[in-house]
Order: C-alpha cells, then sequence, then structure tokens
C-alpha cells in the first residue's frame, strides 16, 4: 500500500532529475503546466473530469521527509543542496481547476498549474494519475447513468477494479457522475452514497436450501433483495411467492437476477410476482451488465427497476485509459511549446469560456488565453493559491454531484447517446492562435 | 487515499450481511472458496497470476478497529454481538495458492481459502482487488517482455494507471513478469526494480535552447539518455553530434525517440551516430507503444535498444479486467456448485498438475481434487495456515521473477506469441467430473 505521507515519492525519476537541473542551473521563474487531452477517447463523446479539484488537498501537503531524503541520497545521483531543497519543499504556487464533474473536451485545460518550475515539474505524475483515474472512471459511469434512465445503477465494481485506491476514489467519482450506490462499504461510508449489497450465490449454497437462505435474510433484513438465480430462477420466485403467501410479514423489498436472458426472466418473474399481487417487489438485474445491454434491455421494456454494474464501470473496460498530457505552456513569461508531429499544444495560460443558448443549453466552448475575456462562463478556477487550498474553490460533493448532473443535461443531446456523436464544438480563441503561429515562427528561427 | 489500518473495511456490503446470517444461524463449519476466472479473456494466451501469495500478508493483519465498528453499527444492520465478532475477528483458516508469476489457465484455482465460512466470506472482495490488479498487468507485462525478446521495456505507466495503488503495486506485477525497469521510484525502491528516466519535453523547451538542456544533463548525469525530438529529431542528432566532437569528455549514455516514424528516425540516427563513431550510443523508443507496435519496429529491424510503455502497460488497455470469480466449492465437508446458466463452476478442493515432457516443456494441466494425486507438478502450495503466513512459502521476488521467466519459457511456443492460439490443454480428473455430477444430480433431486 501506498500510504499518505509517502506521496511526495510517487514520483517518475525524470521528475527529480529535471527538477535538481532547473535548481541547479537556477532556473526559478514562474512556469505554467496545463493538464489537458489531444482527442476524444474512443466510445466517449465527452470526459467527466473528476479529481482535478480535489488534488489540491494532496498537493498543499505534500512533503519530502527525512527517511525519503535518505533513500534518494542513495540513488547517487542527487546533490546534498539540492537534497535540501527537497527536504524544504512545499509547493508554493497556485492551480486554476474546472469544477469536478465538468464536462471536457479535447485541448481544454482540466487543470493548469503555475508555480517556480522545478515545483511545478515535481507534481507531474502525481497529479496525472489522481486525475486520471477519477476522470476515467466517472466518464464511464455517466454512460450507465444515461442509459439506465430513471433506473438506479449501482457500482459492485470493487473486485474487478485496478487495485484498492482505484476502489476507494473510484466511488468518489461514480458519485459526482450520477450512480445511486455502492457495494463499497468504505467508500460509501466517506464518499456518503448509499452502501448497498444482496447475497450472494455461496450464501444460497451453503444454506441447507434456497428457502432456508431466504429465509434467515429476510429476518435479518427487512425488505431485503433475495438473489434468485442460484439454481432455476423461475421456481425460486415461485417458492417465494408460496412462503409470503403462507406468511404474511415476511418483507421482501426486490429480487435479483444475476444470469440467464434478463429480459425475458424479468418479464416472467414481474408476471408471476405480479399476478401473485406483489406487485410492490422490485426486479434487480446484474451479471456483465454495460450500458450498451441496459440500453437494450430498456429497449425490450424489460421491467426492471435497477442495474448493479461491476466489470464496466470498475475498469472503464471499453476506454480504460485517457491520454491526459501536462505540458509546459509558459515558462519565465514566455510561451513555450513543443513541436514534435502529431503533439503540438497551444502554448500559454489558458481559460475555457462555455456558451449558452436562450434555454441554458450549451452551445460551443472557446478557449482563450487566461487574460482575454470573451462570451460565456469562464470555467477554470483558482483552487490553490500560494500554495493553499483556496477556501471554498472546492465544492463539497452534493454540489459537485448536482453541479455535474446539470451539466451534462446541458449538453446537446446527441452527446448524451451511446454511438460516437459528432464532436462538441470547440473555438481557439484568435489570440491564442496567433500565439501559437509565433511560437513556431520563433522555434523555426531558432533551430533554421 | 485508503490507508493499511482501514483494509478490513474495503468489503462489500453483502460480505458483511452474509457474514452476520452465517453467525446468526450458527454455521461455523469450514468453507473452501476457490478464485479462478471462466474464459481467457480477450488478446491473452495465458493469465500471469501475481498477488495470490502476497496477499497473504494483508490477512494475517486484517484488523476490525473500535472505530470500524463505530461506523458499521451506524448502517443500522448489524447486531452488537455479531459487531463484538468482527472486533475480535482474526482470520483462523488456510490459503493455497499458485507461486508468484505462474501461467493460469481456466478453471485452474490461483487460490483457495478454507476457513469457518464468515470468515472467507468476508476476503471475497479483497482478496479479489488484490490479485486481479497484479494478474492483469503483469500479464500485459508478460506479452511486452515477448514481443521485445532481448531489449529492455520500461515501465513510464503511472500517469495513465488507475490510482495509485494500482501504480505502485503494478510495478511489483512488471517485475515478475519481467521489465527491466520503471520511472515510478517509489515503487522501484521498495521492490527493486531500476529506476530509469530521461528527461521531458517541458526541460528542454524551458531551456534558452536545445543543446543549453543537453549540456546541462549531461553535466549533472553522466551517461544520461537525451530526449531528442522536442522541436526536430535529425537536426537535434546533428547537433549532438557536433558538441560530443567539440567536447570529447563529454558521456552520453542512449537518445530517445517520442514521436514521428520510429523505425525510419531510429534507422537514421543509428546512421548518423555510427557514421560518426558513436556506436556505443543507444537509442531507445517511447511513445504510445504496445506489444504490436514493438514487434513491427523488431520485424522491421528497427535499431532500437530498449522501449518505454506507458499507458499500455499501465491500464492494460486491450484488457483492463479479468473476470475472476471466488466461488464457494465446500462447505461442512459437501461439495457445493452453482448451477446458474452459463456458470457452473467444479465442486470440491482443488489442485492442479502441470505435466512436462523430457524436455521439461509444459505439456497439459490436470486439475484434480485437492485429495488425488495425479501426474506432473502440483503447484498449489499452501501459504497460510491456521492464519499466518507460511514461513518460506512466499517467495522473494528475485525467486519469483526467475521462476516466472522460467514457467514462461515452458509454455508451449504457440501461447507466447502475440496473436490469440489454440488453447493450451487443461483436463479436468475423472473425479472431479464426477463430483460435478453428482453434485448436480443432488441439486436436481432438491429442487425438483
Amino acid at each position: 500500500m501506498v500510504e499518505e505521507k509517502d506521496l511526495s515519492m510517487m514520483v517518475d525519476l525524470y521528475e527529480l532529475t529535471m527538477a535538481q537541473a532547473y535548481w541547479s542551473e537556477g532556473m526559478e521563474e514562474p512556469a505554467t503546466f496545463s493538464l489537458f487531452f489531444r482527442k476524444m477517447p474512443r466510445h466517449r463523446n465527452f470526459v467527466l473530469a473528476c479529481g482535478q479539484q480535489q488534488v489540491a488537498h494532496i498537493i498543499e501537503s505534500l512533503r519530502f521527509s527525512q527517511e525519503h531524503i535518505d533513500r534518494l541520497r542513495e540513488l547517487d545521483m542527487f546533490e546534498p543542496d539540492f537534497l535540501d531543497w527537497l527536504r524544504r519543499f512545499r509547493f508554493s504556487g497556485s492551480i486554476h481547476a474546472l469544477p469536478e464533474g465538468t464536462p471536457v473536451f479535447p485541448q481544454e485545460p482540466l487543470l493548469e498549474v503555475e508555480a517556480p518550475i522545478a515545483e511545478a515539474q515535481l507534481l507531474e505524475s502525481l497529479i496525472m494519475n489522481y486525475v486520471h483515474l477519477e476522470s476515467v472512471l466517472a466518464s464511464k459511469a455517466a454512460r450507465l447513468v444515461q442509459a439506465a434512465g430513471d433506473r438506479p445503477v449501482v457500482d459492485f465494481g470493487m473486485r474487478r477494479m485496478h487495485g484498492l485506491d482505484a476502489a476507494y476514489r473510484g466511488v468518489r467519482a461514480f458519485r459526482i457522475a450520477g450512480l445511486s450506490g455502492t457495494s463499497n462499504v468504505l467508500a460509501g461510508l466517506d464518499f456518503d452514497l448509499p452502501i448497498r449489497g444482496t447475497m450472494a450465490h455461496s450464501f444460497v449454497q451453503a444454506c441447507d436450501d434456497e428457502m432456508a437462505a431466504f429465509r434467515t435474510y429476510a429476518r435479518l433484513y427487512p425488505g431485503t433483495t433475495l438473489l434468485v438465480d442460484t439454481y432455476d430462477t423461475e421456481k425460486a420466485v415461485q417458492d417465494i411467492i408460496r412462503w409470503m403467501k403462507d406468511s404474511p410479514d415476511v418483507d421482501i423489498g426486490a429480487i435479483r437476477l444475476d444470469s440467464g436472458d434478463l429480459a425475458e426472466l424479468a418479464f416472467s418473474c414481474r408476471k408471476m410476482l405480479d399476478e401473485a399481487g406483489y406487485k410492490d417487489i422490485k426486479i434487480m438485474a446484474s451479471s456483465g451488465l454495460d450500458e450498451y445491454k441496459i440500453a437494450r434491455l430498456r429497449e425490450q421494456g424489460a421491467p426492471l427497476d435497477g442495474f448493479g454494474v461491476g466489470t464496466a464501470v470498475g475498469a472503464s473496460n471499453d476506454a480504460p485509459a485517457l491520454e491526459l498530457a501536462y505540458k509546459l505552456t509558459e515558462y519565465a513569461g514566455k510561451p513555450r511549446m513543443k513541436n514534435s508531429p502529431g503533439k503540438q499544444s497551444f502554448p500559454g495560460r489558458k481559460q475555457v469560456y462555455r456558451q449558452q443558448d436562450t434555454d441554458g443549453n450549451y452551445t460551443r466552448d472557446i478557449i482563450t488565453h487566461r487574460d482575454e475575456s470573451a462570451e460565456g462562463t469562464p470555467l477554470l478556477v483558482p483552487t490553490l493559491w500560494a500554495g493553499r487550498a483556496v477556501e471554498g474553490a472546492i465544492a463539497s460533493l452534493d454540489d459537485a454531484t448536482a453541479a455535474s448532473r446539470e451539466a451534462v443535461s446541458r449538453l446537446p443531446e446527441r452527446l448524451r447517446q451511446l454511438d460516437e456523436a459528432e464532436d462538441y464544438q470547440v473555438t481557439i480563441s484568435e489570440r491564442l492562435q496567433k500565439l501559437q503561429s509565433r511560437t513556431l515562427e520563433s522555434l523555426g528561427v531558432k533551430h533554421s
């Protein structure tokens, strides 16, 4: 496990060697680094940016302990005075970031770091890893929410997620993206998302027979959900109905289908329950669900009241990575960019303005220089200033969740579909375009 | 962050509710749970099982603190006496597991847990999450190692991995699977994998010009690798050659190509370096590499001496999840299984025997009942016994890495190719097959 006290050491070696090089050359001017992606991941119409505000809390408390310094000394690459600099390191810069849960598009900064260059460079991999996880998972979860419409989607993903930090902070992302619950006890408690769970097949198998398992659960957990597919789904539902008829005090909230043809079983179980007078008993589905299967079940009109989703949401299985980049865009007051084929970026500190029509729906974004103004709402706000998290700038989870739902609802209809749609319109301001041309020219001159 | 003291709370709610149900019903008999997968993930010819031995250390120290108990009490689902039981929880059972880095196939247990049923059930999601991460990442890394042949592959993945636990423990998996280095400082130190790094484009951009950046690095880090594609790769290499001619003391170990046509650039840069007499300077490549691109570069004969791989290995991008299952196979001395469509499993405690031909190459596996013997080497060994990790059973990382390389080399040639190959032969022993039939019959009788 990585403990919080060791987060400063979650750094790629080159960030330390570059920091020493800046330090050694006396390069202490402020730099701006921008976190963005160049193109939309496949199967996504928007990315739901998450973690980019919260990471401020990690950064403001980042320290190199004496133990860390001693371990770095053993690498035999760092001068004693630089190790002293690291020992005294406190991030002194600022961060501007999008609100948690903001839909974001290619080239738009999720956050920008401004600090003396060595400080900003040191944070590269930690910030990227932190924001990558939550943004990848929230973007997938948002699709499940869209597919399920008004039906709740519950995270069952812990077991197939990439380690414990993913399983834990993933729930934060799922909550912001609109999932209704999680099976994960610690994360559900910490991120205040309802904790849900039923029973596993193992419980049914361990009991003398299926009905014994159901009776025990009904006694211990009134309103419980019974897993009915261990042996024979329809027979289990018949048995439950017979039992409820005999024992009117029994309180069953729902049944869960976890294998077979979910639509067909949902229809037949619904019919059995309704005909027996149990219209209030809900039917939940799980079993390898993803947004496409949920959409199909809903198209079929399957009478399902909620969905448990594991692997698909937990691993963002169809787009498990987002090609986030953390690029220097300004140093010592001068715009910077690289000229590598296919990897050109826009120099300078930036802002994103989101424009709305008269109904409040989003129409397009303009990426501008930070000092420009444009029509629309500026999205990047300071979350860290002079090394300290900005009071009130980082929304509560409740507010982030509400704001994210609102923002997604204002996106063009086509982007909320599961199929890949025409891109959202993102314009680069004239000033930024000119700045790029001039910067390219200056590089050309220098290197011709 | 999830801290080590809170690992007991990384549990799915249903594991706690089932545990209380077992406790409440006085179901204290020993159970066996088996961790396995039903089919090979796409794009994989074998899974490299990792983490299944190491998890013993987590389990032996798992505790519910008073703070945990207080938080669980607030859920209003658990009886005081059960919460006392949890407070006193110490895992008292045993675990048999495959050696770290063992190639494993469908239906074969990666590990089996035997314990009073409530204890074994509580561990479900934690064990699955723990083993899933490392096995998914090691399985991907093994393909990169195969593709690169004798050339080193270095992990650059931290920034695009799923959170910090993945970035950290991933390096353990990468090491066992045969990667040669990592950029991740903390994980490299803790798991004793060489830590590698060069410079980012930002460093070149921040310096007055490219050569100033190279000079600083060469002075600080003799034998360093220079990133040459920030502006114009071939021009940068010409500049470096001119500089080395003028300054014979300069010690450059390698250049790194990170964009453009890597094969073409490798040929042209190699030619320039060779003609100038710098045959010892190596050429490394990065830039969205995966096993297919590496294989293609090698087919083209591109003179590349090593590969840095990020997203592909870090997120196992083409197969980010493994459908691990943790299933009850025996309780109170009786075999157990479920009968859900497409999800039938084999009951009983198991062993896997791996058979070899006279050259030592693997020919097939037999999955048997644990009490059976068969030809071949039994793979599952006890790693935890009566709640304590078995001294010497969990291999050192060096031994695990060597054993894993050896094991992979003994697999049939076709399985070590990148394309999907005919399955490795895995046989179910007659006794296990009969046990399954009898168990199915007994379920049929009970439920007809």
